[in-house]
């Protein structure tokens, strides 16, 4: 039986949970591929903490060029994350000949292409199941089951700490702060959780589906991003009664008419009735539309020790069996970023259906003030509801419009935020209907 | 640019999306694999009817045998179905060392693990994305992405034509009967139902299906089967008000504590809450759920001429990556079915949730006497309703037991129904609750 080696670079919580899966499955892992999977190296800055896992401490350095740079390592597996040293540790592994996995979203969303390049020019594997959605095999659905369709559209739910938060805001009417604390004291969020409320994961996530989907180098810089903090109780509450439920989606679109690509993650707004829309707590969903397979969707769990440990010890195995079968590793990397650089749809010619509410004062003459403006634009109005049980006064004007331009709704936003009848900041959201 | 070139055998229905398909997305597959894509013959029975395809009719035989034969051809896609003389071809097909790619069920739900031997023994691949859901890439699924995990259950909707007649049941509240003339009508079903109806379709999906989840050689025949066409309206009605829907599952279990899988095929109810309940009309999705991973699930259409060819063309988009790029194709294959046969729990073992409609005289004394027959079998009681509405003093018991072995629930309604006070046949329905 052949033995292939293995470095791991980062043994925090994931990698932990990788030497963990390991143990724990590598019997399973020898019968499956018919290699014996060995690590021979961990690099991590904190050599002195004891992980709760079966390894050998004699193997724990604090140089992680010790792992690159050793000839006997096969494999590399990268869990630091971030952006350096991640991509210099991964780029100068992968000129060692050595395969690459990892799970850096951070750093495929910026440097993928690139990455992907210096691996095809080494004839190495850079394997990433575990970048997006956890366990969820999607990578490899795009790359390898779905690669016979133009993808034409993909909606993402691959931020479990937002679908926490908004799953429960939904069920318990509770404000964003008071769930995003409860969050934090459950460890579902992190104690500075910028980087998931603002959106900015499912972005790095987005861009790395749509980079697969379309075979197109799109980045993390290319992709219009709106957290969810700004959604208030009220935003749910109107939602549920015009039959919509409320997600922080990252939506990746191609228009086979004007050839552009759409990249763009912000709270939506879809049917109630949409098996998205099911989709709750800290699971993650991927639904691909490709031309001849139609709808399919992806469902599991997005995050954690075990479900990430599975999809990094399966792109290990995948390049183990290889080697065991003197074959060269990396068939998943087939379907490479070829189409170059295009430019994108920017977000004020997105066509959208949109979401609005509106503080205004109770008056006569004020809806029709509203529908003025948009009117004027060529928005059209799908439905509008008035809340007037606030106080002083006030009310709260709901429209949902048909599918007009981003554009056309922001210069009449601008217009009804400066009349006299308005109260507040005008809040909106987009709505997906079609899914 | 390499050329790869493909043998047809099959040229009915899927066949013709699959000409379609690589007419369509050809110059994709090219980009994308770095291989032409040539198809160079086809043959089937009737050589004479005109496809609505492009093709060059020169190319089409009678003669299976000028496809399996020929050098020039590197890979074979079989799509006539059945067992004969599909397995004789493909076996064929492999000895003479062209790659294979078939969506035939039946055919690898019986001799799967001989075919992939001999793919293994002549180092072909043997590919078959197509035999189960359709589009969804949930085989590629069990064979790479989720290699890793020990698989614990599998659960698959997988027969779009029993999914769209119980889906439309418990829409319409119609019969069996009603429902499968309509799903004729409109084509969703076939002019001799049996086949999917009596879940034999579906038997043959799971037998594949637990084939990849647990290693092992499991073949249809070792499926305990049972269909959907005595599920009557009340039924779905009942199940409903207990909180239930009824799906006709594949089910695929492995215990670890004893070793033993159990594969099995009937109608179930499963909680309405749960992600597959909302599986509906003639969409397919199967849950799998692996030791790391916890719960996945992969949605799609089941079935149809483009959704098939997505799967088939990505096969065969797999193999001419690999023939492209001087590698060995089938690096899916290399999860094999290495377990052989193992003893596998028969269905009287099981244990499991019943659910149990029992016709009775509308009389004092019916429940104990239903009760004490369940009681002494130490089959316990969750829930059980008395639907006194029925014609001549008759009334309907419905029983929703607590996990209890199947022996145990089958002997106590043999029981039952030699009661005096019981009018008609019980009827028996599995529950899954952990869903």
């Amino acid at each position: 039986m052949k033995t292939v080696n293995i470095g791991l670079i980062g043994f925090g919580n994931i990698g932990t949970g990788v030497v963990r899966a390991l143990a724990a499955n590598g019997d399973l892992a020898g019968e499956r591929t018919g290699a014996q999977l060995r690590l021979v190296r961990i690099a991590d800055v904190d050599t002195r903490r004891r992980r709760d896992a079966d390894y050998d401490p004699a193997i724990l350095t604090a140089d992680a060029h010790a792992v690159t740079d050793d000839p006997a390592v096969d494999i590399v597996i990268e869990l630091i994350g971030g952006l350096e040293p991640a991509r210099s540790l991964v780029e100068r592994a992968l000129r060692a000949g050595k395969h690459v996995v990892t799970a850096n979203k951070a750093m495929l969303a910026t440097f993928g292409p690139d990455l992907l390049a210096t691996a095809a020019r080494h004839g190495v594997a850079l394997l990433f199941e575990a970048s997006v959605g956890g366990g969820i095999p999607i990578i490899r659905a795009l790359q390898t089951g779905l690669s016979a369709n133009r993808i034409r559209r993909v909606f993402g739910i691959v931020n479990g700490t937002c679908n926490y938060i908004l799953t429960s805001m939904a069920e318990r009417g509770k404000t964003f702060d008071a769930v995003l604390a409860e969050a934090q004291a459950h460890g579902y969020a992190e104690p500075d959780p910028t980087y998931d409320i603002e959106g900015y994961d499912t972005a790095h996530k987005t861009a790395i589906l749509a980079q697969l989907a379309f075979g197109q180098d799109i980045r993390f810089a290319d992709v219009h991003v709106e957290g969810i903090t700004k959604i208030a109780p009220v935003d749910i509450e109107y939602a549920r009664e015009l039959g919509y439920t409320i997600k922080l989606l990252g939506i990746a679109k191609h228009d086979p008419a004007d050839g552009r690509a759409e990249v763009r993650v912000h709270p939506t707004l879809l049917p109630r009735s949409s098996l998205l829309a099911s989709v709750g707590g800290v699971f993650n969903a991927v639904m691909v539309e490709g031309d001849l397979v139609g709808k399919t969707m992806f469902y599991g769990r997005g995050a954690g020790q075990d479900p990430t440990a599975s999809a990094v010890l399966s792109d290990v195995m995948s390049i183990a069996a290889d080697l065991a079968r003197d074959a060269k590793p990396g068939a998943e990397n087939r379907l490479r970023v070829e189409g170059g650089r295009k430019a994108l749809k920017p977000i004020a010619e997105l066509e959208a259906a949109y979401y609005l509410r509106i503080p205004v004062l109770d008056r006569a003459g004020v809806m029709a003030r509203l529908s003025g403006a948009l009117g004027a634009r060529e928005v059209s109005i799908n439905s509008m509801i008035q809340k007037a049980d606030h106080p002083a006064g006030r009310a709260e004007v709901i429209i949902v419009t048909h599918t007009t331009r981003e554009s056309a709704v922001q210069q009449a936003l601008a217009e009804i935020a400066a009349m006299d009848t308005t109260v507040g900041e005008p809040f909106v959201l987009r709505v997906e209907d079609e899914l």
